[in-house]
């Protein structure tokens, strides 16, 4: 129950909202603030009711303005007119979103995909050469890796691309129908190149997928598209559930003959005699080496998707800070929205959640700025960037998706306009929890690390340590794995002060039981998996399959954690007391929330006793109340005025509305002329 | 763990989909069905790409074909061309969502609202002067009752309808922007007519909300709808979220005056002198009395969404069954979709949950049919039927909304393509959660409802019955609220197989649990709403408050335990064994990923041990791979080819590409041309 001590505490703190606003916007806050303000040009913005057409239209003329802006050169190299930063590159590109979704899937597709692929796995020839009209987008291009056989299994696509050394070219071919090319933006209607990710074939060997430079239509003089070149055919996706600004298609190769030249041979080169040659010795390693440079997608997707959440919340929020509905104690006054615990309930934990999905963001910009500014770029800082992404990516892209359509239906009927942005929102954030890798596959490969790196702490450990460990396991087993330690708890709980209720706001009590939940997952799965060793392939894979809802559900705790301690830096980095405390109270929200979500886990296995239980919910119920006041603060803190986002009903016309009926009702009653309700005479 | 018993079982079973397909389609499942089939003709289907414009009015001449085929007069009065057959109308008319649900909501809005307003508000001489004009559409009609300021909250309208003795008319008057008809079908551009929700205000009194039938546009010779009527205004409500066949729109009335007839008069009337009189004489039981003869469109609603989703399930379990991706243990042949365990985990959840949907709506059909045909119709039917409704239709719409979202996730980048139909159904469902009610002001209604016979009960008990109550609660406090009685309860487990793992199976233990949850949360409610009684209003405001989430979960989980009934009496009615086998596994699912979602709840309450917590979760990974076997039989029953759903993913096509892909590599292999791969190289 909220006491009124609770209350008056919380509206007495003032929310130092720019203080927030820098700690959300992060290292490159200046840059970010500076695009997000340039999507306020009504050339950038998104016109409604447009065909498929017409917004492909516009959202093509759209990039060449982000050309002569110069906010879509920031990632390429300093020689070529860029300017050498990664980081800040992404923080901008994720803002284009503001403006229109499509906008920002366009200028991915082009400088985020096809430029950056040339970047990375190209060779500085083919930067001199290619990237120059990447950049400038006199050559629109495609990202051809997708197949309509294999999406997130790229390694068994279709395509081949076999060398013939006597012409010193490749041949690029699609043999059947599952490998033609599929959901390529810009193949529909713009792309005059593509990257074509192939399986590279010399001397009759299989090398695996690489990627070709290939020009695939004919550009007409004033720079646009035009017919498919001999041997390239393609069709239109057609119509999609939202980003119709992008121009998706399919794409095929009938033999189509490319230089030797334009294979990207950064990890793999095939000399004029057809040998093949690689500074990665093992075709695995090279697969994901070459995959691991186009992390950059995934990485700003998700934070494209923190960008509309963050929208979404702060048109909601502020509606429901006005609107009024169903009359409270006073039978005059209607009760506003966000009074309603049920509104709290279902807005107030999606701001959390939002606000630690933005901290961890941070921090993974951080990381791939260091890694492709080259400041930390190791083999192993490479594979913490992709899990820390593919960790990332399916929580912030699902949480978009849930946070745009709990504000939508709080929003009712006017929710459903689209002069109210949510249902644009949904139907462009749709799509990215399964591009750029499907959302499950992705955490997938998160529980798959987590369970090596399992297997190697156990095989580190000496003897006196792997001792220890099972000492302390056969302990755990005991305590955590039968109602026993439970019941301990229990008594414990019930006896003394230590666990109690307010123990559960500890943050280290938090992190102890977000920690525990990850570790025991992983754990538990790793020695149900050993029975797998030296098993038949069959039933060693029926085993891991028995198994891989658990590991999807480690890996989303592992994520949970990770955002957690990202909110929990933040938090820590704030020096004014009130802003603290209260965005201490929005970490414990998250925390709690999280554990709530979870807390048959550990009443079952034993973390947390049916007492201590109760207080989550009961401590949430508490700081619903209290972060209510401080909701306006928070979501004014992100930094999109009622122009950025472009929402009617977020503009303040609900209260002018209420305004002016309460008007009406006043000099009505004063007039005299007022009706009585029939209801309250007969009450009287 | 799946032992090969189990899968043999499973797979040894014979589901008799006809015997399925009668209880999924029920009382009028050849009605139903006759009008499924209707919609594969090519008149009355979706056809992609329109514009707003295009496909309002694309619509609007399918609802005329309606007329011509007799599909939608069903509910109406014999004597007016009818067939006084209100469920089969219901059950017809939800198939319309088949064709589009654009369709089906136009329809809607004609039918089931503004002409049910007209057959159930008005009295005979409504029904001959204006029935007509509704059924065969030469008046397309709108249902004017949600305004700007005021959705779900009808009592609190702003428009007025105020008599004039002298003239013997009524002034329907919009007094403020707030008061203005909002998101109403049929306003933006057909409609002619309007049935108007106002304030009806007679010699100085207000009797609360009436419907009025006013004019509202000219009617040209064609029957089109020509300009506004003078003192009528309005205007689009632009494009939506979904539904977009649909013109809803905004109506105001500046002191329009209508003829005192105009007052649909079968709950109140007014004299020509301005007497008003009314067969209900408390104005609050009239004016929900009222209300509730509408509950068609939320019956109608839950069903639709019903449709929906069977549809979405079944194209996504087609392709799941059909699409292989990542090779498993043999390296050659990649793993069918739905072998995995996550996607069984993702879908095969949802299909229970659906089942357990169409059964309980079956039931909520008959009621409906009963009360408006008469056979049952007392006022306890009424209430009873409308928080059936309002139990029923937030389930199966929020079910509906995640279907269909997991089921385009589940098919990646296909799953995103308009032709292949997830997006547009979910654009068009969106609505459905707060449209015809907001669903959680239903759940709240419920809520109400179940905490108002809890008082009944509780006031009905004589002393023996009191003192035995206390007693038991007593008991309950000291066994359920504390951790004892689940300290002996795991005793217990330990020690006797009683309660062990297999009891989870047993429907008497599901039914115990899924019922012991709603009754002791609603007491619980009860219990800590009683300080409210003699409290300050603004005290008992907040205290209410405190419990709505509660509350709404105590209401969420009244409407499983129905669906969990419905669909256990349908099993029993089935008289094959391998079927009712089956079909006792899907509805076992169903129970047991309930209460799987609310485990902690059950743990924390003693209601399950931690031992048999565990349990729950391990025998639903028992239950997939079986039920895995019969899914695609589970949604052939549903009786929709991939002609009804029309999505091209689920015609076959992706097992026809992949015949050509094996193919391709088995020539290949055969000509000795194979390249060799420098992974294999590697490892030998």
């Amino acid at each position: 129950m909220t006491t009124t001590a609770d209350r008056t505490a919380a509206s007495d703190l003032t929310l130092n909202t720019r203080a927030v606003a820098d700690l959300v916007d992060g290292r490159w806050g200046e840059h970010r603030r500076r695009v997000r303000d340039l999507m306020l040009d009504e050339r950038l913005r998104r016109a409604d009711n447009l065909t498929v057409a017409e917004h492909r239209a516009r959202v093509l003329e759209q990039s060449r303005y982000l050309v002569e802006l110069e906010v879509v050169n920031r990632a390429f190299p300093e020689r070529l007119g860029g300017y050498d930063d990664p980081g800040g590159n992404i923080a901008g590109f994720e803002e284009l979103a503001v403006a229109d979704p499509s906008l920002q899937i366009k200028g991915g597709v082009q400088w985020g995909l096809f430029g950056a692929a040339i970047l990375h796995l190209g060779t500085e020839i083919h930067h001199d050469r290619l990237l120059p009209g990447a950049m400038d987008l006199t050559v629109p291009g495609c990202f051809a890796m997708t197949e309509t056989g294999h999406g997130s299994d790229v390694a068994a696509i279709g395509t081949t691309a076999t060398y013939d050394p006597a012409a010193e070219e490749f041949e690029i071919h699609t043999p059947f129908r599952g490998a033609w090319k599929d959901y390529i933006g810009n193949a529909a209607d713009h792309g005059t190149a593509a990257v074509v990710f192939a399986q590279l074939i010399t001397a009759g060997v299989n090398h695996g997928v690489h990627a070709f430079y290939v020009p695939i239509r004919e550009t007409a003089p004033d720079g646009a598209a035009g017919d498919f070149l001999p041997g390239v055919g393609g069709e239109d996706d057609g119509p999609k559930g939202g980003l119709n600004g992008v121009d998706n298609g399919r794409l095929h190769f009938d033999r189509v003959r490319i230089p030797r030249e334009n294979l990207l041979n950064r990890y793999g080169d095939v000399a004029p005699d057809g040998t093949y040659s690689s500074p990665i010795d093992s075709p695995g390693r090279r697969f994901f080496t070459m995959l691991g440079t186009l992390v950059q997608g995934r990485v700003s997707l998700g934070g494209s998707a923190v960008v509309v959440s963050k929208m979404a919340l702060a048109t909601a929020i502020r509606y429901a800070n006005e609107r009024r509905q169903f009359t409270g104690a006073d039978e005059d006054v209607e009760t506003v929205l966000m009074d309603y615990q049920q509104h709290q309930r279902r807005l107030l934990p999606l701001l959390a959640r939002t606000y630690a999905a933005q901290f961890m963001h941070n921090q993974l910009g951080q990381r791939f700025h260091e890694v492709f500014s080259g400041e930390h770029d190791t083999d192993g800082d490479r594979q913490d960037l992709e899990t820390l992404a593919a960790a990332s990516k399916p929580l912030s892209t699902w949480l978009a998706l849930e946070t745009i359509q709990t504000c939508r239906e709080a929003c009712g009927g006017a929710g459903y306009l689209a002069e109210n942005k949510f249902v644009t929102w949904h139907q462009d954030m749709d799509v990215y929890a399964t591009f750029e890798g499907d959302n499950h596959v992705l955490l997938q490969l998160v529980g798959k690390r987590l369970l090596t790196d399992y297997g190697r702490e156990m095989a580190k450990m000496d003897v006196a340590g792997a001792v220890r460990w099972v000492a302390d396991r056969a302990v755990d087993m005991t305590l955590h794995r039968t109602p026993l330690r439970r019941a301990a708890q229990s008594i414990q709980d019930g006896g003394s002060l230590a666990r109690s209720a307010g123990e559960i706001r500890d943050p280290d009590a938090q992190r102890e039981l977000l920690e525990d939940r990850v570790e025991s997952m992983v754990e538990e799965i790793a020695l149900a998996l050993r029975a797998a060793k030296g098993a038949p392939a069959d039933v060693a894979q029926a085993l891991f399959n028995s198994h891989q809802h658990d590991l999807i559900e480690a890996a989303r705790a592992h994520g949970e954690l990770l955002q957690w301690e990202a909110f929990t830096e933040a938090v820590a980095s704030i020096r004014d007391d009130d802003t603290r405390k209260v965005m201490t109270w929005l970490r414990d929200l998250f925390g709690l929330v999280t554990i709530e979500k979870n807390l048959s886990w550990y009443l079952i296995n034993g973390r947390i006793s049916a007492q201590r239980a109760r207080t989550v919910t009961s401590y949430i119920n508490r700081l619903l109340p209290r972060l209510r006041h401080h909701a306006q603060d928070l979501v004014e803190a992100f930094g999109y005025s009622d122009k950025h986002v472009g929402a009617v009903i977020g503009t303040g016309v609900e209260g002018q509305r209420q305004r002016e009926a309460r008007d009406y009702y006043r000099r009505r009653r004063a007039s005299g002329n007022e009706p009585v309700s029939e209801k309250s005479q007969k009450k009287s």
